[in-house]
């Protein structure tokens, strides 16, 4: 059964949670407008992510709350000073001594606490990147209630979520901004754009199909209907809405001409992400085997982008961004309700 | 104006031009049916290409004859020399001396030999990969009344074609088989699904656009059109057809679910090109600094491929093949008539 009927949604459009520019207030904008919101969990605390469900709660929408479900790395301190010792240079460029830098996970997935935060919440929607949790923690989220969703970048990562009962899959294709959600597999060449990936996803799988990945108009939204999908997943079309908390830095990187060469870099996290090509994704990378396992990546680059960053400079800050980089500065319900063909530009 | 509209097509499908796996056989099944069939001349000579002129001439349908427009490189005998010793324990396998190797160009640029056969026969239309030819080249199709095609693979690719006066443009999204078009860049990272790339050039150019990359059904084609597309160019769809050449290995690779993992791949011909992953792109790529410049890696590889070929393996092949290997054996005119939405399946 369709996911838009069963949530009983208005409009086939869900906002993509995307972690660190945003909070409930687009999930709610988007919610007001007859879509689906998503608060992105893997970076807040726990009473952080509270606050923040508290806040949904009060709107009295169905909302989405997402959370990551990678398995996290056993710390490696020679890999962790070996990467260090690379960005040397860096360092010394905006007088960072490195033996100050802390080191630090970056992202939690989600584990008990989380799952009783579902439990006191109730969200209409959990959905997970990476995969998903270990089955005890799932079967606390279904008993919730809630329809579970989760991210698939393969046709073997589809059928691997449907076997274990996601109500929905996300079709992920390769335009998409952000973390591939892969989890079978970690060799980039397998990820597949969204033209090819939709159909397959949608033929193998008998759940509904959430299409995710270079849709960022209301003709994007049709051809994604026409292939099959069940809604659309947006996300980068957010990132300069009037709610996002996208910083000033990132919406002007994603007003320039920049924002057309994306490339998918392991470098501020550990794991692939699609973001704008800056400097340091020039230097480094995109993609470096040397950086430390996700999340761990992040502490590393986290002072060099805090200096940049005071400096007005976006070398060193994450500018996730799909491979279509359309970002209206409007309210994430106009948005919304113009994705889903109802309301003029 | 609609490029259907100007060559008076019945359906808005164009069969990809591949060489090595068609002749004039797949370009005529396809026109019988009402769609734009090609011919791919890069690997012929001109005494082929005249024959297979002759033989789509005598069809009497519209037809795209397709040339190669890459300037070939200056001869680099310390990196073929480089690249053979790399690959000197594939040859000890096959006992392969070597220095028996001939080299060779692999494929011909459109030349002035090409253009009087242009002349001659006067198809329909005249497309072209890797850019287009020098203007006295380009002129002199012009003026046999063919409409000119060419490939972009990003937005500053499709602005420079239109602003050469092309009459459409081909946006080849990241999923298509076989070799990238890309011209003004040779960075992978700039290379783009077909639901990104596919509006932003239809946004950028005034020219009609023709959407290819992952297009097997039609489902497809009608999203592509609600993209904004004027017609759809198809490649996999066509490769198992009754009238393709492609060979028993490649078909036999194409229906196992090896066709689900594809990837860019350079050893073959010195570009990246997308083929279903074998044992040579797992041992020395997918892309691989050291291959030859295109087209001269294809001579190393040649002995290999024809080698394993003889023992009934295509692990030296070029499988090309897109992200969506969908590839019915059935005859060609009745994939068009299906693809475009007036046949079932």
């Amino acid at each position: 059964m369709s996911l838009v009927a069963r949530l009983a949604l208005s409009l086939p459009i869900i906002q993509a949670p995307m972690a660190g520019v945003q909070d409930a207030a687009l999930a709610i904008a988007v919610g007001s407008a007859g879509g689906l919101g998503s608060l992105p969990a893997a970076m807040l605390t726990p009473a952080a992510l509270s606050e923040q469900l508290e806040r949904l709660a009060q709107a009295g929408r169905p909302c989405n709350v997402n959370f990551f479900a990678h398995t996290p790395p056993l710390p490696d301190a020679g890999r962790e000073a070996a990467w260090r010792a690379r960005l040397a240079p860096c360092y010394g460029e905006f007088g960072i001594d490195p033996a100050s830098i802390p080191g630090g996970p970056g992202r939690q997935p989600f584990d008990a606490q989380a799952a009783a935060l579902v439990e006191r919440f109730r969200p209409a929607v959990v959905s997970f990147h990476f995969g998903l949790p270990d089955e005890a923690l799932l079967a606390r989220v279904r008993a919730t209630g809630a329809l579970i969703l989760s991210s698939a970048t393969t046709v073997d990562e589809a059928r691997w979520l449907a076997a274990r009962g996601v109500d929905a899959v996300i079709a992920q294709g390769l335009e998409a901004g952000g973390h591939r959600g892969m989890f079978l597999d970690d060799d980039v060449t397998t990820q597949v754009g969204t033209f090819a990936l939709l159909p397959q996803i949608v033929a193998a799988v008998d759940c509904p199909v959430i299409a995710a990945g270079g849709i960022v108009t209301p003709e994007g939204v049709r051809a994604a209907l026409a292939l099959g999908a069940d809604a659309v997943q947006a996300g980068t079309v957010y990132l300069c809405s009037d709610e996002a908390a996208t910083t000033p830095l990132h919406r002007a990187a994603l007003a320039s001409d920049a924002a057309r060469h994306t490339a998918l870099t392991n470098l501020f996290s550990g794991r692939p992400a699609r973001g704008i090509v800056n400097r340091f994704m020039r230097e480094f990378g995109p993609l470096n085997e040397n950086a430390p396992a996700f999340p761990l990546a992040t502490a590393a680059v986290a002072p060099l982008r805090a200096a940049a960053e005071a400096q007005g400079r976006s070398d060193f800050t994450p500018l996730w961004c799909g491979q279509n980089p359309h970002c209206p500065a409007r309210p994430a319900a106009a948005i919304t309700r113009w994705l889903a063909g109802v309301e003029s530009a």
